[in-house]
C-alpha cells in the first residue's frame, strides 16, 4: 500500500528522534512491501527563524493532503523567557492541531515490566498499570480568547466548551473503554468550574449509550494524587486539555521515563503523532534523547492506517530493545545507547 | 494571652477531626497558661442543610472578628454529582476565602524519616524531601465570571490575574525562600496562557527585589512530572490557584499520606488553617480520619499567633505519634488508632 507521510521535525530533540522513526517505517515499507512517501517541512522554532511564521502555510498545506503526519517536538528557552515575544513556537503546534481538527489526543501509558525498576514509583504500585488518557486537544483554555489590559496589569484566558466538543472526544473515550477493561474516568473540577459541570453532565448522558462502560468522576486534584497512589484503578481516562495535559506528564513517571510516550491525536480527517515529550533543549544534538517515544506513536499510526501487523512489528522491536537494554541513558544509566544506535538496532530487527 | 478562635467543623469528616485539634489546642492554653475562646459555626453542605446557605452571614461575621480560624473541609457527593446544583458548598469555603482576603495559601510538604516506607515513591527519591508550596488562593479561574449559554450548550470559566494579585503572594514567597535554601520556582503555563506571562513577568520583576533567591521557572506539565521524578529539587514552589490546587494534592504522596499536610490561608488582616485533605464522605463518623493534617494546621496557627514555642510543642507531639506509630490506618495499617484516641495521645503529651 501507498501512504504520503508527513514529517514535522520541529524543534530540540525533535530531528533527531524523529530521523529514527522514518528509519523504522522505511524499514517496515521494506519488509511489507508498502511505499511511504516521506516529505518534510518547518514547524516551531526554527520555522519562526527561517520564515517568520512557526506554521508556514506550506506545512499546513502538506499535512492536509498527507494520510499521517509524523510530528518531532517543538519550543525553545528563547521564548519561554520573553512574556513579550508575540511569536512563539508553540503556537504553530496550537494552530495545526485546529487547523487539522485534531480534537482527540490519545496517549497510553504502561508500565515495562522490564523497567519497573527504573520508576520513582515502588514496583507493587505500578506493577500491571495500564491505561488510556484521551486528552480534548481543540477546546479549553488553551484556545478561549486571551486578553491582556492596555496598561499591562491585568491579563486574562477564557476556557469554555460547548457540548459538541465534549461528546466528540467521548465517544471516542467510551468506544476505547469498551474494547478494554471498561472503565472510563472522567477528570474534571466540577466542583468549582462551569465547564467542567458541562462536561460531567454531558460525559453522564453519553454514557448510557455505552451501559457496559462503568463510568465515574474524579476531581483533578484528587486524580493528580490517586495517579501516584494507585495507577492500577484507571483504565480509560477522559479530561479536558489542560488537565489533560498536566495529567498525562504526571503519569509518564509509571513508564519509568517521558522518553517512552507516544500520542495519537485524531479528528474526523487527519492524524497527526507525536511523543509527548517536549523538544528537550539541553539534549539537543548531543545523541541522548530517546527514539522510542517517536518509533511508538509512528506504530500508533501504522494502526491508524490499517497496518495492524505492521505497528505489532515495531511494539516488538522496541519491547525487544527494553528488554536488551539497547537504551538511551535515561533508562540504561550504566552502558547507554545513542538515539542513533538505538533507531540502528529497531532497524536491523524489524 | 487570649485569643478568639472561630471553629467551622464543616462536613464529612471535618468534624472530627477538628474536635482533635480543639483538644489539642486545650492542652496547649493549660501548659501555656493561654485563654483560648473558641466558637463554632456552620459552612458547607451542612450549613446548607440547617439554614440553606453554605456561609451563612453570622459564620463569616464570626471569622472576621476572630483572631483565627480552624476550618475542617467542606464537600458532600450529593452535590458533585448533580451539575445543576444552584447552591454547592464549595460556594462557602471559596466565598470565605474571598471575604477574608486569604490571598495565600501555605501548604509545607515533607518526607517524615519514619514515614518513608509508607510513600509509593522510593525512599531514596523522597528522602529530605522539603519544600512549601505558596498557591495564589482568591483569583484565577476559580474566581473569574462563569456562565452557560442559554440552550445550556456551551459554558465557560475565565480566569484572570493582576499584577496586584500576583505581587503580594509573591513577595510572601521570596520572603519564605530567603529563611529557606533561596531557591524560588514560579509553576506556570507561560507558552500558552496569557495570565502565565503575567506571572512570568511580574514576578521576574519581583525577584529583583531578593537577589540571594535563586528563581527559576517550570511549565506545570513538567512540573506535574519533576514532583514525583526528584522533589529534592524543590524548595518555594509559587504558582496561581488552580495549578496550586493540583500540584499540592499531587505533592501530598510525598509525605506518605494526604492526611498529613497541614496549611495556612493568611490574608492582610485574617487567617484560616485547614488540612488539604476533603470531607473524604466514605470516612465519615468511623473514627478512622487521620487528625494530624488539622493538628499540624492548629500548629501553624499557634506560629501565626506568635506562639512559636507553643507551636513547636505541638509539632513534637505530632512526630512523637508518628514514631510510635500511634497513627490512624491511612499510615499505621496493622495496629492503627482512632481519630479519637490519636487525639488523646497528642493531648496527654502536650
Ligand atoms: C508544547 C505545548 C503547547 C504542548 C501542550 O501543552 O499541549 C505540550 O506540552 C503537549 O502536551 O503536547
Ligand atoms: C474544595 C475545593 C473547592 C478546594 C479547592 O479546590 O480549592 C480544595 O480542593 C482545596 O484544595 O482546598
Amino acid at each position: 500500500m501507498k501512504f504520503n507521510i508527513a514529517v514535522l521535525p520541529g524543534d530540540g530533540i525533535g530531528p533527531e528522534i524523529t530521523q529514527q522513526s522514518v528509519k523504522v517505517l522505511k524499514a517496515v515499507a521494506d519488509r511489507f512491501d508498502h511505499e511511504f512517501n516521506f516529505e518534510e517541512a518547518e514547524v516551531g522554532a526554527i520555522a519562526i527563524d527561517l520564515l517568520g511564521d512557526p506554521l508556514p502555510e506550506a506545512t499546513l498545506e502538506l499535512c492536509k493532503k498527507s494520510d499521517a503526519v509524523l510530528f518531532g517536538a517543538i519550543g525553545d528557552p528563547k521564548y519561554d523567557n520573553d512574556p513579550s515575544a508575540k511569536v512563539r513556537p508553540e503556537q504553530g503546534l496550537l494552530k495545526l492541531r485546529k487547523e487539522l481538527g485534531l480534537f482527540a489526543n490519545i496517549r497510553p501509558v504502561r508500565a515495562y515490566e522490564s523497567l519497573i525498576h527504573q520508576s520513582p514509583l515502588k514496583a507493587e504500585n505500578i506493577e500491571g498499570a495500564d491505561m488510556v488518557i484521551f486528552r480534548e486537544l481543540t477546546g479549553g483554555i488553551y484556545f478561549g480568547e486571551k486578553s491582556t489590559s492596555e496598561d499591562g496589569k491585568s491579563a486574562s484566558d477564557l476556557c469554555s466548551y460547548s457540548v459538541e466538543e465534549i461528546e466528540r472526544v467521548a465517544h471516542l473515550a467510551f468506544k476505547a473503554a469498551e474494547e478494554r477493561r471498561k472503565k472510563l474516568t472522567l477528570v474534571d473540577k466540577a466542583n468549582v468550574l462551569e465547564t467542567s459541570r458541562l462536561w460531567r453532565k454531558t460525559v453522564t448522558e453519553i454514557g448510557k449509550e455505552y451501559p457496559d462502560v462503568k463510568l465515574d468522576f474524579l476531581f483533578v486534584d484528587n486524580a493528580a494524587m490517586q495517579m501516584i497512589l494507585n495507577p492500577k484503578q484507571f483504565d480509560v481516562i477522559l479530561t479536558e486539555n489542560m488537565f489533560g495535559d498536566i495529567i498525562s506528564d504526571e503519569a509518564s513517571v509509571i513508564g519509568g521515563s517521558i522518553g517512552l510516550l507516544e500520542s495519537a491525536s485524531v479528528g474526523t480527517k487527519n492524524a497527526l503523532f507525536e511523543p509527548i515529550h517536549g523538544s528537550y533543549p539541553q539534549a539537543t544534538g548531543q545523541g541522548i534523547a530517546n527514539p522510542l517515544a517517536s518509533v511508538l506513536s509512528a506504530a500508533m499510526m501504522l494502526d491508524h492506517l490499517g497496518l495492524k501487523k505492521e505497528a505489532e512489528t515495531v511494539r516488538m522491536a522496541v519491547d525487544l530493545s527494553i528488554k536488551l537494554n539497547v537504551c538511551t541513558i535515561d533508562i540504561n544509566k550504566d552502558n547507554h545507547y545513542s538515539t542513533e544506535r538505538v533507531g540502528d538496532f529497531l532497524e536491523s530487527v524489524i
